[in-house]
């Protein structure tokens, strides 16, 4: 029977120069003393990736969607081979592939392409020789016909998708997402000293905590695990300590329901005042932005009076200047009074599974809220999350009223480190 | 009836930063604009590949050859998609292939790779969409299965290779490659102030300067141009004037038989000395060095005395390190009484087809380095050169005194731009 199989990514901050990498090689041959097959996903090295966006930029203003990806494929090519050379040079058995090496199949679309099947076949001959497999990551190419293959990137965060897509077609045992941070916490540590590293988070409290704004695991990767039943250990490239396992959640109606805060900065609010009340209009609005490829979250009508309503929204702060411009001419056509726009909100999430059927939870977040003075401008909630938007200004005092409102820094009733140990 | 192919090569000093690779754009864009069919092969940006390779070396000292190429590829990778987004932003129609997707197939050795064939299908589909075909140079893969490809690279100079051997797949009418110098020269122009550009070199001439040290041109892509018949043009990236042409040359006899002069001070002169005079010692000294890859060139042994003879050859300065390091052991084993080594040696050469022919050559070079007070160390010859080793000191007094005495800086005495543009 051959040995358990374990899939470990490393991010660009961990293997940002040649001392981290050979760090990581050292704690990538511990593990293989230890007897497992190890199947490796790196990131491109530290600022990589931003220096060639550079590069392109110097170049042109609107580089070429296929060539920008042959280029940012590159960066992970290089720390692939690096981290290989590392490894030799530690005495262990060790083969670098690119994404189209390894077998990582996508649906072809340039810059955010979706992983569309693996073809393992290569990285199990390479495992059964004995060899370490690292993968270069945030990569795969086009299912186009063998011979006109194209290579394809997954999206910023796309080798946390690679390693769950690789821990899925292989049957790892564990999959392992080394960071710069130690796990998952209640809130952000560095905005509340009270925050609480979590031993264990389930798969759609991590994928709301994500799309809120915790960028420690890119959304997609979460998605895949949890459809795919892979248990994700979020943990530390820097120390040895256990992290946060992301799985399925058999324990959640037992637990305090909310788990922890998110919060977003990249958000802002648009306000079109005084909106004729009749049918089409909000199509008339919300298609042109989806067309230019704008994300439109929390959405607000007021009731209207004598046929006008208000309308608000939010997108991400990044692309406000693309919404105005996108949204003036709309304006315009509709007879709307006004379009205004502020870029100084920011959103605050309570995320733990059940929220939806506990009503309480709402009460005590907006009473908490205005408790501590901070004016709420817009909610929104799903299944497993409430999110108010705020004043950026506000947004610390939220956090830290919050956290001791749910009592987040109490540790959890269970131990779940056994529990962990018998899934992982 | 498809137009005319060109086939253009840009080293890397030619696409050092963004706006060299603009300047080659602008170029390349003049080239389509008359009516011609463009592949256009690429180097690394700048030092690229010397940056890589510290960052190899900053991991281990001795780097996996597999790895490292897969490393090394990147650098022509990123070239090529940066020149093809500049095509882009100039309104032209072009894409980059890595040698792998452009069918370059090579005899799989690592680092130092020879091209096996060209599998050209992709590169004409792209062509007849009207593309410009930006190709990766100094790269190509392996030609195991198809699902087991590896990417190796063709060692220093690669991309001239890469060039000659798509324009020959090709059936290209010309084959341009762009460098930092204006073509190739009687005489390094930074040694001999008269030193004048050839407008036309055969074949056998410039592989014997490539050889001995003019470093212009890649000797294997000088060969590929001779075997397949291709014209190949060495000229600036940076002036608008016309190169050099590498071509079977009818004219040969006709001509001032020295074409050029050659030096090379990446050479070492070793010596053992008191070996004694028996068969087989030969082979006992030259077949561990070949084991060790060392390039073993010039070899005098003069004639023995009392059983005993001294052994000279000369190995690339680069490599003496480790030929002594290969031939201590041996050098007590045969009982020789010592090793010695000189690293403060070059190399002269003057070339021209027919010199063999010609004993009057060789006279008229040993006499005007005696003239000149330059000793001569040792001799070797070809076909159609004639080396002298001397001391690295005497290099440029030795390169004056020969550029004067073979006349090389009264032009050809036939008109050969109109004869050019006939085979071009």
């Amino acid at each position: 029977m051959s040995p358990p199989l374990v899939v470990q990514k490393f991010g660009g901050s961990s293997v940002a120069d040649a001392d981290r990498i050979k760090r990581v090689a050292r704690r990538i041959a511990r593990e293989r003393t230890a007897g497992n097959d190890l199947v490796v996903v790196v990131s491109a090295m530290g600022d990589t990736t931003d220096e060639l966006l550079g590069l392109a930029a110097a170049i042109t203003s609107e580089p070429d969607p296929r060539e920008l990806d042959v280029l940012l494929a590159t960066g992970e090519h290089q720390s692939a081979t690096l981290l290989s050379m590392a490894l030799h040079g530690l005495g262990v058995s060790a083969i670098s592939l690119t994404g189209a090496q390894a077998g990582i199949i996508t649906d072809g679309r340039y810059g955010r392409a979706r992983i569309a099947g693996i073809e393992p076949r290569r990285v199990q001959a390479e495992l059964r020789t004995g060899k370490v497999v690292i993968v270069a990551g945030f990569q795969g190419q086009s299912a186009r016909a063998s011979d006109d293959t194209e290579i394809t990137t997954l999206g910023r965060g796309g080798s946390d998708t690679t390693a769950v897509a690789l821990a899925a077609s292989l049957g790892a045992a564990r999959c392992q997402v080394f960071t710069d941070v130690k796990g998952i916490y209640t809130a952000d540590p560095r905005l509340v000293a009270k925050a609480r590293q979590l031993p264990v988070i389930g798969y759609e409290e991590m994928l709301e905590l994500a799309h809120q704004g915790a960028q420690v695991m890119q959304v997609r990767a979460v998605e895949l695990g949890w459809v795919n039943g892979i248990v994700i250990e979020v943990l530390s490239s820097f120390e040895d300590a256990p992290g946060t396992l992301i799985r399925e959640d058999p324990l959640v109606e037992q637990r305090n329901k909310v788990r922890g805060l998110a919060h977003d900065r990249n958000v802002a609010k648009v306000t079109i005042v005084a909106v004729p009340d009749r049918p089409g209009v909000a199509r008339s609005i919300f298609d042109p932005l989806a067309e230019a490829g704008i994300n439109v979250d929390m959405i607000v009508q007021n009731v209207g009076h004598g046929g006008e309503t208000d309308l608000s929204f939010t997108v991400p702060r990044v692309e406000l200047a693309l919404a105005k411009k996108t949204l003036e001419p709309i304006v315009r056509e509709l007879d709307a009074r006004d379009l205004t726009t502020d870029a100084s909100v920011a959103k605050v999430s309570i995320v733990g599974a059940g929220l939806h059927n506990a009503p309480g939870y709402a009460a005590r977040m907006f009473g908490t809220l205005a408790d501590a003075g901070v004016n709420i401008e817009m909610i929104s909630t799903s299944e497993v999350r409430i999110t108010c938007m705020i004043a950026e200004a506000d947004l610390e005092t939220a956090l830290r009223a919050l956290h001791d409102a749910f009592e987040l820094e109490r540790p959890e009733p269970l131990d779940l480190g056994s529990d962990a140990a018998a899934v992982g």
